[in-house]
């Protein structure tokens, strides 16, 4: 493992798990980035720094670990959030759109809020936050979703990137390689 | 339905949605507290007047919702965030405790992680921030936990908080009655 730009070099911390929570999965345990208030005052900075000139109307993020880092970023840069939430945890009423997408270990069911006073999705620009990008999957299929519904997803920022399993272009902090 | 403090009076949009989850509750969708920008920024604002005297090392918030504003929060005072994650959601090898209690509809099971460097919950301030406050058995459970650890809860604060449910005296921001 390798962790480069060095600003976020030393005293990380991050814990990884082998075998978890599947067979033949790597977990990387994120939990240290929030517990150490230097290092998560450090990531929120640099996601500032790197989206303050965008043009961005709304933060969206998936649950949960998603919203660790979109959250703050959202509230830093004075723009609404989108929480993506998994199935069951809205009212009908209230879900603007469902959809499936398949991920390193089985599929998942993601619902995007209802906006307010009848406003939807068309033409409001997105960022996507994560914690973490492997294959990319979870992204891809929010910002699928968002573009049918008329949106545009101007970019995608993530804590910690794993460079061997996609090729995209993403912003990251944190870079990690096979040895 | 009545709404309490009046610089949030406006414009909130809060919306309920009758027997959600389960028959017999009243399910207060906070997602547009979020959604707005204003709204949002108001709330954490608020949060960090009434917090940013305090002695805190930690805020600490359940997953999911819990993280909406406890994650904002954190990020503005500069100090770290404790995820209080559901069950099966960390490696066994990074969970510091594990704890069970009945909510209004069911039992949950909860994790908290472990702090790093060998550090542990003893003699730490904590302050619990959720989104909203009925019975209060979370933040209760939470509480509870932290001090069986040797940790200090200095606090709970809420969004939304259901006055007839409980008698607790918690910081909220919205108060919600029965007409």
């Amino acid at each position: 493992m390798k962790i480069l730009k060095n600003k976020l070099k030393s005293e990380l911390n991050i814990r990884t798990e082998k075998n978890f929570p599947v067979q033949g999965i790597e977990f990387i345990d994120i939990h240290p980035l929030l517990i150490q208030k230097e290092v998560y005052n450090e990531i929120i900075e640099q996601f500032t720094l790197e989206l303050k000139n965008k043009k961005i109307d709304y933060i969206i993020s998936p649950e949960a670990r998603g919203f660790l880092f979109g959250c703050p970023i959202a509230s830093r840069l004075n723009v609404g959030f989108i929480p993506v939430r998994k199935k069951g945890k809205m009212p009908p009423t209230t879900v603007e759109s469902k959809f499936e997408y398949e991920k390193e270990y089985g599929k998942d069911s993601l619902e995007l809020p209802k906006l307010i006073h009848n406003e939807n999705y068309a033409n409001k620009n997105f960022y996507i936050i994560d914690d973490i990008y492997a294959t990319g999957n979870t992204a891809r299929a929010i910002r699928q979703e968002i573009e049918k519904l008329g949106g545009k997803v101007v970019g995608t920022g993530v804590v910690i990137n794993i460079k061997e399993l996609n090729e995209d272009d993403v912003f990251d902090l944190i870079e990690i390689q096979e040895e």
